[in-house]
């Protein structure tokens, strides 16, 4: 009988840690018991996982000893809090903020791209942000073959990434302004329906927000080419969910286009979605809810000798974030790294 | 007294016609009579100027020896058979479409950009397409002081782009979409509200559409540089009106952050909009109906040493249609290049 393990999620009523509780069933992984963790207001909720009804639960009442995985999913406050303490009581953490990504003794892992890194946990893995997990899978297969020179990207990003109730607002939004009312606006500074804004997280004196920091500095760790030259452009888009990246890839030799779709084919995490003639490429619309990353238009940058050019859509919140912790969380069962605790 | 001018509107009933009737008021141009053409379904129909009404007409049923100016933007076809022979009845045709933009006989023109151009004319004056003029708009201050080396640009191009029947056809699918119905797509081949997708005209073998070679060749004809390195990633986004586009700039030498600015300030045509404290950058919502093209978050690229980054939304409408149509007929005036028949 295969060893299973307790399992906690932290975050379990959010956009994410709801999707993190479909996926352990879906792809059945092996839970011997499922915790479920979120911030007080949601204590004492019930939600179901496997056809049982399942409490939420206080963390500060939670002793991680009896806990073997946790999946953090609460934003970078609380994991910077509960992460080391669930890691000190003997868990492994796989943490779905960005708290821990840069540190240096935590491995950032996109399974497809590092799965090695895993080996070099200390009790924390981080979860690479959306925007880099989707461009990583995408980039890694070319980058293997062609070593990457620089990359300029822009995103299109939907409201999933500020969670649940971002999505709501953004159909909220537009329902005012179909009725010629005033949209309003709580998760976003700006109305998000039927306009876009570059990405409001902080920014930085050089005019980076820090999204777009992420997918430099997250990029260069999971790839582990420090200096990897990267320019993003973060935009929100009124997407409700699956975000979008337009792609210009400066390589080192050129690249053919023939052989750059041959890579990706042949890439895990990958679905081409490519019909010239009936001018089909990947869409968000047609991203959610899958697995894979869509990647397609393929093309030889006109304007670099050098350059390639693609287009990708990816489901935020399952590669984005919930399936890549959930695939970190099958590496560490397949290299047998989590132990359980309950058998031993 | 000030010479008037017989002035001609084809496709007077679009969303680029009736903005060109609102225009002609609002910045009173010198008309003497206004003639309003469009398809034969609309013939007939009342639209008013200046508080007066006025039919509109069978374009068959008009000599083109009366009319001054045409501006047209009935699209490709009906510029294609009508404007040759408007121009050989002596008429001066602005044309908003794409019909004869690459014809080397006929001037493109951006007033902020190429405005000695029109001294070239022979009947016919091509409008550039909208994504074009709205980058040309704010390259050419930078491109002046720092020649421009190579642009990769991904735009976010609203509804109105296909036209007032496409931008009611995105606020139906947001209706249905929100009622858990299924979208219609009709001028659209996919549904745009909450998703997006690459523009949807016709692909060249290099993989490239028409929408993404106008900004490619109509930049190098406007700014008279044949080879410039551009490419250009055009996406439909479910924005109702305005563009916005991410523009990635290599220069031939670096160009200063404050120096671009103190440029873009001083440049026509162009409205700065940045307050890095709030991170407030244009958006297509504030850029919706007005003149400029708002310009902002310029940076310095951290990916190349001679590389800036902006990024800007403009009225697709507006300046990036009609508005600019009208600025040139403007320019016909001032230039008397416009001979009024009925004064002669």
């Amino acid at each position: 009988m295969p060893e299973t393990y307790r399992v906690a999620i932290m975050g379990a009523t959010g956009a994410v840690g709801t999707e993190l509780l479909d996926l352990l069933a879906e792809r059945n992984f092996p839970v011997e018991e499922l915790v479920l963790l979120a911030s007080p207001r949601s204590v004492g909720r019930e939600l179901t996982f496997k056809g049982q009804s399942i409490k939420v639960q206080d963390i500060n009442q939670i002793d991680f000893s009896d806990i073997d995985l946790v999946l953090a999913s609460a934003g970078g406050s609380v994991s910077k809090e509960w992460a080391p303490k669930a890691a000190a009581a003997g868990a492994i953490v796989v943490d779905n903020s960005s708290a821990f990504r840069m540190d240096p003794t935590v491995p950032l892992i996109v399974p497809e791209v590092n799965p090695e890194a895993v080996l070099e946990h200390k009790g924390i893995i981080a979860n690479p942000n959306c925007t880099t997990i989707l461009m990583g899978v995408a980039l890694w297969p070319l980058h293997q073959y062609q070593p990457i020179e620089r990359v300029v990207v822009s995103t299109y990003q939907s409201a999933s990434g500020a969670g649940a109730r971002a999505m709501e607002e953004v159909k909220q939004q537009a329902q005012a302004i179909l009725r010629d009312e005033k949209p309003v606006t709580e998760a976003f500074p700006y109305p998000l329906a039927f306009n876009l804004f570059p990405h409001n997280s902080p920014l930085d004196d050089r005019g980076y927000c820090q999204e777009e920091m992420k997918m430099v500095n997250e990029t260069r760790k999971i790839f582990g080419v420090s200096d990897l030259r990267l320019s993003a452009t973060c935009v929100r888009v009124p997407v409700l969910r699956a975000h979008s990246e337009a792609i210009n890839i400066e390589f080192q030799q050129p690249l053919a286009v023939a052989k750059a779709l041959e890579l990706l084919h042949a890439a895990p995490g990958i679905k081409v979605v490519e019909d010239w003639d009936a001018n089909y490429f990947p869409m968000p619309m047609e991203a959610s809810g899958q697995d894979d990353v869509l990647v397609g238009r393929v093309r030889t940058d006109l304007s670099h000798k050098c350059g390639l050019e693609l287009w990708l859509s990816g489901d935020q919140i399952r590669k984005g974030a919930a399936l890549n912790a959930v695939q970190i969380a099958e590496l560490l069962v397949k290299k047998q790294l989590l132990k359980s605790k309950t058998v031993a």
